[in-house]
């Protein structure tokens, strides 16, 4: 037999891996190599011993463990190598790999809907000012919640959520947003886009239609994706999503995904007569409507207009809310708010794609919002994002010479600055990165190819302190017009 | 008109809302109604102060919340109702709300795989020592990621994962699974169900086929389930996954979900030549290979079996793990770890389908690894788990009285009990649970009926403390005997 991989020297030295360790891989790589055929006698332990200098009991151990692991067996004339089927064949079989190459159809088109560059970066849309979260204060809430009830909050927990967050959540949304809703039609959610999948799994099947605003956000083009379902993206303008007549009938949808309350990115409040209208339709059709509510929580001006979700009673609408902007976007906390009809019927199944967890963090948010220490940080990041958006204008009124609309502002963390079509807005966010700011265009938010309605850019003020605005502004100025 | 709603006496007293409040949502309700007809005027703001015993600032204030939110519209006359489309009939269409009642075709059909019981009382399969986690330690290693880079660790972060703990997780599995792979094949994930919902995600296309074993993982079944997928269930024996030669042919899978080292839950370690056969196979057919390796870093006997995905190189296997035993249930980090032929191809599909966070949990996690707490965690609770089933297996031997077989236990946190057909595992452990013991049914983790190869007990020993045994099985077997 040729064994030559077997007897050339040990590897010695620092570094190297214990001799047993390399002896063991020697004899796996020679069987499984067909080196040693099945059924062949492995070498005496002694001429082993010799050859390569161990020590017989390092040998023994070795053949123990390739009896242990099936490479070898034991019998009255020794130790021989076990019949391995496949063995050899699998091992050469790599020209086989192919098939298992393929991954699925979504892997292949689901490019990157946009990049949401460095959010470390000022002026990057959406991103809370990380730097006034009371972090230590939520630490010590986590471990007063540890105290609560251990060691048990380290478990699973119920799929649906901590019941005391359940609560509080409930209680905030019928209160600050008119929502209709108990606490047991409320899921906690890994986050807004767990929600949104949650929708996707719940409510739509393979190779159905959903509709989504364009420009819209991207997230929930990736959870429709992923629920394979067909996207139709729908114009908006400053009365928010636009829905031709027409839709209704040649290409009705499982889901509609709206941002009624500041719709992203362009800032529209969706009017109370579309509201409606998409309501009516929506229960005609049959479709479900999403309404994201991701950051109304930030209303800056005008009355406070309350959610869809409560506007009539069994709206077909599934209400959706995040933490991510409101605490901190690690957090990963949001959640779904069930409508009344889909009752006890989808509770199996959530308890399927569920596992609960996190409970700590859930725990310490519920005291957060019942102590009420969740509305003063509200109420004093509101005052500090107005501060900001304000600056934000001011810079742009100052130094943003060229043509330009600002739109929206009426509630969040961004603004959106309009440019003429001269001005290539993906070119001019890519340019304000690489100079230190983390500029969106809105273009990229479109599924449709840039043009005079969707060509600008998305500037975000929640983690941009006042002072620095008009200096990058400024810069941004010179940028643009270096573009156009 | 008919403004008797209107003008009826306002609620008096505590806990009634403000008048302004219960003014506007009058007239909201009574515009949506149809009771103020679209056009009509609005009562005099006089004549309400009257009537109702309100200040003319009250009444002034809702007008301009009625006109702000589009209920209503100012002109020379006066403030009319606005014409909303739909409105009326809308609030009236509940009848046309069939359609929205639809819920997706899962909902129906994701039955529980299997009722997990109370997971807080003893015996519950697959749940670690809560009690014994070093938990304050593991705050203070939060408390230290906090300090390394705040307030960017509040951010979103990197969607696969902190580099760190990837980093960490690919030389631990390296050095302790024998996993070949680098930290960039490694994704952090939501638990081992967000990998194995990834898995689909990434890998399968609706329709397809995967294996699943039988007896198998409930939590697997689901994330088939949810990707619309065709599941067909493999026996197992006691020596793993055994799959009819013909089910190659006849219905290939695109995902085989296998548990090798310690098959979930009979406890069967997949032999060497099965394991080869089926990476063989695999690779012939294109399938991928989901190594779902749960448990197996607690070994209690015979030799360590190293990890399927490093067995040769190249093997389409999808290793998958969690930390939900190693360290506690509630953190919720599992990892994938992606074949190198999945490459970078996969990565913009997965910045779509993941959104990272988690990020002080995750740096504390590397820290832990990387600093020895991990290991020596593990240390600890190893022994600890091989005396507790010592205990329970004594507690068996001396109190089970009636037939049965032991199956299980070189690894992992509980025992299979095979018992004969006579008496009903769905009954014994629903028994079980009445009598505050959380005793699983070996059949209710099978797709088939229950029968003589997968009637038994499930019992865990992970979270329950070495004296308690031997009461809990006595009045188990008393409940075991009373349902044979």
């Amino acid at each position: 037999m040729n064994a030559s991989l077997i007897f050339s020297p040990l590897a010695e030295g620092a570094g190297a891996p214990p001799r047993q360790q390399q002896l063991l891989t020697r004899f796996k790589q020679a069987i499984l190599d067909g080196q040693l055929p099945a059924g062949g006698k492995l070498p005496s332990s002694r001429s082993l011993c010799e050859e390569l200098r161990v020590s017989r009991n390092t040998v023994l151990a070795v053949y123990e463990q390739l009896i242990a692991e099936g490479y070898a067996q034991a019998d009255r004339q020794g130790t021989r190598v076990a019949a391995l089927a496949h063995a050899q064949h699998s091992a050469r079989a790599s020209v086989a790999r192919t098939g298992s190459g393929r991954q699925s159809r979504r892997v292949a088109t689901m490019m990157p809907t946009r990049d949401a560059g460095d959010r470390s970066l000022p002026l990057t849309p959406g991103m809370p000012a990380l730097n006034r979260f009371p972090i230590h204060a939520w630490l010590r809430a986590q471990e007063r919640a540890l105290k609560q009830a251990p060691p048990l909050v380290l478990g699973y927990g119920d799929p649906l959520g901590e019941p005391a967050l359940r609560e509080a959540i409930a209680q905030y949304l019928r209160v600050a947003r008119g929502v209709r809703c108990e606490a047991s039609q409320v899921v906690v959610t890994e986050g807004a886009q767990g929600a949104l999948s949650l929708c996707v799994r719940l409510f739509a099947n393979p190779g159905e239609t959903a509709w989504m605003e364009d420009p819209g956000y991207g997230g929930v083009r990736a959870a429709f994706h992923a629920g394979d379902l067909k996207i139709v993206a729908m114009p908006v303008d400053a009365g928010g999503i636009l829905i031709p007549e027409r839709a209704w009938r040649t290409r009705p949808a499982r889901l509609i995904h709206v941002t009624p309350s500041h719709q992203y990115p362009t800032g529209a409040v969706l009017s109370l007569a579309r509201r409606l209208e998409l309501i009516a339709q929506a229960r005609q059709a049959g479709s479900w409507i999403i309404e994201d509510d991701y950051d109304s929580e930030f209303r800056h001006r005008g009355h406070p207009v309350p959610a869809m979700q409560g506007l009539l009673p069994e709206a077909p609408v599934l209400y959706v809310g995040t933490f991510s902007k409101t605490m901190f976007p690690a957090l990963r906390i949001g959640f779904l708010v069930l409508p009344e009809s889909a009752g006890e019927g989808a509770y199996p199944a959530l308890a399927e794609l569920l596992r609960g967890g996190h409970r700590l963090e859930q725990l310490a948010l519920a005291e957060f919002i019942a102590g009420g220490q969740f509305s003063r940080h509200l109420g004093r990041m509101r005052r500090l994002y107005r501060e900001r958006q304000q600056a934000l204008r001011e810079a742009l009124d100052r130094h943003l010479a060229v043509e330009h609309e600002v739109q929206g502002g009426d509630s969040g963390l961004h603004l959106t600055v309009r440019l003429p079509l001269a001005y290539e807005d993906t070119v001019i966010s890519a340019a304000s990165r690489a100079a230190g700011m983390n500029v969106g265009a809105l273009s990229s938010f479109s599924a449709l190819r840039r043009q005079a309605a969707n060509n600008g850019l998305v500037i975000g003020y929640g983690n941009t302190s006042e002072e620095q605005f008009a200096p990058l502004i400024r810069r941004l100025a010179g940028i643009v017009r270096a573009n156009g």
